[in-house]
């Protein structure tokens, strides 16, 4: 990869250590406030994506984490845009990716993921990527908006490589692999704690991140404090054990063996070579 | 007030104790279910709105708290509509009455206080009434939408008497006397803890409610558990010292010389005699 090269990536094992779901609650944040890890991605359909917008400029490597779904009974998020086909009949994202792939028109999703993109610099954001919420824009045609966004807006997208084994529905991956093939952006070695159950998670930092060769690694963890709001969401132990997990002496010192990187560093080099 | 008298209150001192701002944090809807005292009303644009229609049904008498206003710089609501004239440059509802007042066109306006209603009733909320978020409703224009649509849907709305004294700016008190005088629907003479200082609050239970003389009274208490979430309002000492308030033995002692009152009862008996 090119940009990799000219970064002085190439051959290096680079990490960005990414917080998916801030703004979602305000225990999500206040993990956000306590890590000191700079890089994650807003909801901007969400509460407190708005605090996220008052942290000191220059602290912080945030991108909005585009989203098609809320997926809790409660606290529960809207659309930006009036699109019928994105609300289930409450009004609200649909809860899940096989109804949100099932009903968005593919004009209705872009005019949305527009308007989050567009709702974060109206914030003041200093936008330095976007990424999707459970992948909901992966969808071969939402995906391609989705890259059309990052190629106008010059921001790096997350493009994770290899398509396959991070839960995608197999038809979505022939049209996805083209619109790698074809993209002049740079693609990410994903990375994912969620799946690790709670009591294991700093194992899996332990044993996961010794082994791997080189590359451009995006990891991405759902660190929330364990308050009484974000005990509400059913997934609270898990992403406890990704504050804690992010905070243990061990899991930083493996963490230090990796060139530190951020969507940034990542943005300015493509605008720079691009 | 004939229905005062069809209801068998006429002469008598009865209390509706209203929870205001629902929906809003996790913590104002965990006081809500720590007091077990039924009234409030819910901001539909708010995260945690949907929490409430998980209640077990009749356990609950819950309005909509109409609002024009996302007062605090996190967490912050969007409306419901498109209406430009009701966003701040962030998209988000106006900060201040001021500004709502000031840019707001009654047609925007209208139709995003008819969408809040929908979206309760699309929650499946057994919506018993509508009320008004720090009263954004009452710009005398807005204030005869507001007044329609409780005409429309058959609920009883918060119309306060008398109307001064509650801050309203003078210029708008000559409409609304007209629109309160022609109005085929209930007053309730308002009672605010809002203003009293957090120390205060208990004794200003003590001291006012045992020399009000009969009428029938809507008393507005904004209770929240000082969680971390709950903190992050400026004004949580004040929630926090309504929740103590409304738990401690002598004001509770003080409530009990009222007739008890839901909007339910007067929902229902408006719709039985009207």
């Amino acid at each position: 990869m090119e940009l990799w090269r000219a970064m002085g990536l190439e051959g290096k094992r680079a990490l960005i250590i990414h917080h998916d779901d801030l703004g979602y609650t305000h225990a999500q944040n206040a993990a956000y406030r306590n890590l000191c890890l700079p890089t994650g991605s807003v909801l901007l359909p969400a509460a407190w994506a708005a605090e996220l917008a008052l942290l000191p400029a220059g602290s912080h490597d945030l991108g909005v984490h585009l989203t098609l779904t809320s997926e809790w009974t409660h606290p529960r998020i809207r659309p930006l845009t009036g699109g019928a086909s994105l609300r289930d009949p409450t009004g609200h994202l649909w809860p899940t990716l096989a109804e949100a792939w099932s009903h968005a028109d593919p004009a209705e999703a872009a005019a949305e993921l527009r308007a989050q993109i567009e709702a974060a610099l109206a914030l003041g954001l200093d936008v330095t990527h976007i990424d999707t919420h459970m992948g909901g824009v992966l969808r071969p045609d939402i995906a391609a908006a989705y890259h059309q966004l990052a190629v106008e807006y010059r921001l790096p997208c997350f493009l994770p490589e290899p398509l396959a084994g991070i839960g995608l529905p197999g038809p979505f991956l022939p049209a996805l692999e083209q619109l790698l093939a074809a993209s002049p952006l740079p693609r990410f070695r994903p990375l994912d704690t969620y799946p690790v159950p709670p009591a294991e998670k700093r194992d899996w930092f332990l044993d996961t991140l010794p082994r791997l060769g080189p590359g451009v690694y995006h990891l991405i963890h759902h660190a929330q404090l364990p308050t009484p709001e974000g005990q509400a969401l059913p997934d609270w132990e898990n992403r406890q054990a990704d504050f804690e997990a992010l905070q243990d002496a061990a899991v930083r010192r493996v963490i230090a063996e990796f060139v530190p990187l951020t969507y940034r560093e990542v943005r300015d080099a493509l605008r720079r070579y691009a």
